[in-house]
């Protein structure tokens, strides 16, 4: 076992861009609930020509769950008035506001400079 | 112990900005040494009016290398001709290279994606 613990694992590209996707994919979801209360279901629909955010049928309710436990998101049920299926629709709470004022303004400093070394290309 | 276990850890925004900054700086110095070979401290200089990227005296030496030890930087002791102290100077290796190819072009999509939910704001 101490071998394993002697080395830094490597960080490679895929975990890089696992990292970046995550850190997005939350930054996403509390943008668009800001715009308004919506499904899980909606908020894939807002991301669905948002390919490298990342979010999938398998990802957004892990992190819908772990928003709405650290109080950012209130998910609320609401059934169809003709019956049928019922929906959790997500909204953001003060908390949540909070934090996306603060996540914003960190990325717009973050993309800033490093588009500023990087490149500008889209 | 096992309370903790059961509970996923909160993801505070000084978290996430941390995890952002890890993934910028990667990238950052790749860039820069894409343009040409540097010292950590021209790195540094590089990145002075940067401060998003978050690299400082403290943070910038254990990325470099580990970067080395990953074999996408090759570094090179040089010593000054009239004496005095040497420097290390690091260049990118062919690894690093398309490493940077990589996250560049996942970083021009990711930031393309998050900027149309989030915003254009400078």
């Amino acid at each position: 076992m101490q071998v394993y613990l002697q080395y830094q694992p490597t960080m490679d590209v895929e975990t890089w861009k696992s990292q970046l996707r995550k850190g997005a994919a939350e930054l996403a979801v509390l943008a668009l609930l800001d715009t308004g209360a919506r499904s899980g279901i909606g908020l894939l629909d807002a991301l669905a020509d948002r390919p490298a955010i990342g979010l999938s049928d398998g990802s957004i309710y892990p992190l819908l769950n772990r928003l709405e436990r650290e109080g950012r998101i209130a998910g609320q049920w609401e059934t169809p008035k003709g019956g049928g299926r019922g929906q959790k629709i997500y909204s953001l709470t003060a908390e949540g506001a909070a934090a996306l004022r603060s996540m914003r303004s960190a990325w717009t400093g973050f993309r800033n400079d490093l588009t500023a070394i990087v490149g500008e290309r889209r």
